[in-house]
């Protein structure tokens, strides 16, 4: 390269799994880098809790002063990679106050205090960068940022959390149970010693807030997000999922409702084997969005990993610097449209309900009137099983959660119903 | 809006299916892409060949004098929708001469003349912007120019002509003839009148340029693509690829060579099912991409069609606008890299030959030592039918093209071969 080439440093706060791919394709993409942004990227220091030795970097880089490096004046871009709220939230409020731009690909974070420190970056007029954030190395912030900013989204679907995408594939296609696979994904470094925050679906709730936000023009946060994980997904559902030629995916909804609020959750979803989500096989991500113009479109690929979440950090990079090449900024935060949200009760969708009853005439009748009761509408009804352990599998048209509750209370309390054994939503059937 | 909103005037090239879709939206969306751009966006003439009223659009618009608009000191920016090499290529050249950022669907003009189009447009530091050109709504050029732009892509596959995979999916599904399927989708609009374009690959060639030009940092153009069409697939080869869990898909392929040269043909290929690309059916389009540190992509959409290319359309004046608003341009042609095209012959892939011969006993060992005397070795054989109709269909391991073609002489020499029937190229399967 060039000598004329000027120089942008970069501080990054946090060298785990992604960090250090981020800091190996630095070195070694660095002419590449060059001619795509326009000048020469060079990291100058590492931020870290303990500095140990770490392969491939020069130990002087390393650091356990984060705060010197957002107060560095020679910095001009930080990569924050540390994960957590606090000191992350801190950190990068001083980098921003500190006219650096900053990306970041901290969900948690984002999802939580997102419009401070989107609001902080406008008025220092830096960029915040976070594609790194949703599904790794999918491109889904900018195409929804961006390639789509002359569009009206209606709804995105994603399957953004690896580890139960993974769970729930291994039970689909083998037919093991859910702890017995958790079990082998934690062996495999596929699920953490404390696998909460994947199956109970909050890592999910982030990226919903993030994609909600993004798709309607508003604030969301993840305190906002309807929340269920898959810890209550037995074989027997995913058995009886696959009789019905679907299976079942833990997805993040955005979607617009009728009333022009937004509904945005997490749950376990039975998809017909048709929909495009429904091949997302293992640890991929995808998402799947819907709108006006474009119509459906779906961004597929690897959701987690180091190198891969390092390449969109490499790609905000690149765009990063070119803006300040230009004095300029790229897209900020869009909250125009400000959209209420829409309470969960609300929310129509339909259901799939699985539960044991007494075989006996007039069985079916009865429980049809309970969900008649309910103004809820069966689509099909399965019968499985007989005697005192016949298994009856219900899909309903589109009904509101609050009624699908009462309705659930009232089969409940019924003789005939030995048990009610769950209760999935049920996404992209065709009506 | 408020009054203090800056206007930005757009004059539109053309005024057909794609057309009247981006006046339609740009009227209907008015506040949303004000809020989105910063800026009031008016559309202020559109250019036609015959000024026939057009529904909706205000008759003062129209005009048929192309040259009015794109000298026209008010108009900030051109959206060129009319297709074909000329005018559009004189009118871009001498609306970007006049300062005007320039947003173009034209695939056939910028896989020929793209590097002097680009060339005018970075001397004239405006934006010339063309997500829709390739693949419709799907955001391919963004994703890869800016989402990738700090990664190395090593491999770019795409289903990128809506009309070729119509037609193979209904040949593979319904088990119908070519022509039958062709007929059908001409009546029903999915194919022109003159389908030449599109079954011969000349369409899908030019997408290639296109992606390969992006991928690899370097000017492609469409004469540079080796191109192969599916007039040659008989119901036979989709039969056979249908036994061997596969299935015939028209794909624009650029790859990266172990030389380091660029491959980039258009053919039909054999993809195992388990590929994200086999199941993209209908009129859909998909690109799935390969890269060194983000692994496999895939990009899922509408190819074609009014509303879904006017949606890419859209995002690009979107950006384009705030650009101009910075006083700024976004990311230009990069060719930096300047790689080489490769032979064709040169270019390595799995092959599927199937050939009728004689059921005699030695036939296999006599063509088994065809293929070993070009040094091309086996995957798998397998026969069908008896007697004189028996029919062969071998799959090879990686060879060249010029090997593969010096085999196929020397079998169609041999008494003992009838016929060679078809020769496709197999992608995607793990060896």
């Amino acid at each position: 390269m060039s000598a004329e080439l000027k120089t942008i440093s970069i501080g990054m706060l946090g060298c785990g799994v992604v960090g250090s791919q981020v800091a190996r394709l630095l070195q070694s993409d660095e002419q590449e880098l060059s001619e795509r942004s326009g000048a020469l990227l060079v990291l100058k220091k590492i931020g870290v809790r303990s500095n140990a030795a770490r392969e491939g970097i020069n130990p002087s880089m390393i650091t356990t002063d984060l705060n010197s490096i957002v107060n560095d004046p020679e910095i001009n871009i930080v990569i924050e990679v540390m994960g957590g709220i606090e000191p992350a939230r801190t950190l990068i409020l001083e980098a921003i106050k500190n006219k650096k731009s900053v990306i970041t690909a901290n969900k948690a974070l984002l999802a939580t205090h997102g419009h401070e420190l989107f609001n902080a970056a406008d008025a220092a007029k830096v960029d915040l960068y976070y594609e790194a954030a949703v599904a790794g190395a999918i491109p889904i912030i900018r195409s929804m940022r961006e390639s789509l900013a002359g569009d009206q989204i209606t709804r995105v679907m994603g399957i953004v959390n690896g580890t139960t995408n993974y769970i729930l594939t291994k039970m689909h296609e083998e037919g093991r149970a859910f702890n017995d696979v958790l079990k082998e994904a934690q062996s495999l470094g596929y699920a953490e010693a404390d696998p909460t925050a994947d199956i109970e679906g909050h890592d999910a709730a982030a990226k919903a807030a993030l994609l909600a936000s993004l798709a309607f023009h508003s604030t969301v946060t993840i305190d906002e997000v309807y929340c269920e994980g898959i810890t209550g997904i037995s074989i027997d559902d995913v058995n009886a999922a696959k009789a019905m030629g679907s299976v079942i995916k833990l997805l993040a909804i955005a979607e617009l409702t009728v009333k022009d609020e937004i509904s945005v959750r997490v749950h376990p979803v039975m998809l017909p084997n048709s929909h495009p989500l429904a091949s997302v096989r293992n640890a991929f991500n995808a998402v799947y969005v819907e709108s006006e113009a474009a119509g459906q479109l779906m961004f597929y690929g690897r959701g987690a990993g180091g190198a891969p979440t390092a390449s969109a950090i490499l790609g905000d990079l690149v765009a990063v610097t070119r803006h300040r090449a230009y004095s300029t900024v790229g897209y900020g935060e869009s909250d125009y449209a400000d959209l209420d949200i829409a309470p969960v009760g609300d929310v129509k969708s339909q259901f799939f309900v699985r539960l044991h009853v007494a075989d006996k005439s007039g069985v079916l009748a009865a429980i049809a009137q309970v969900f008649a009761s309910e103004k809820i509408s069966i689509q099909t009804v399965r019968q499985a099983g007989l005697g005192s352990d016949a298994e009856l599998v219900v899909v309903t048209h589109a009904a509101t959660e609050s009624s699908l509750k009462g309705c659930i209370k009232k089969l409940t309390d019924m003789d005939i119903v030995s048990k009610v054994e769950s209760v999935i939503r049920v996404e992209g059937v065709v009506a």
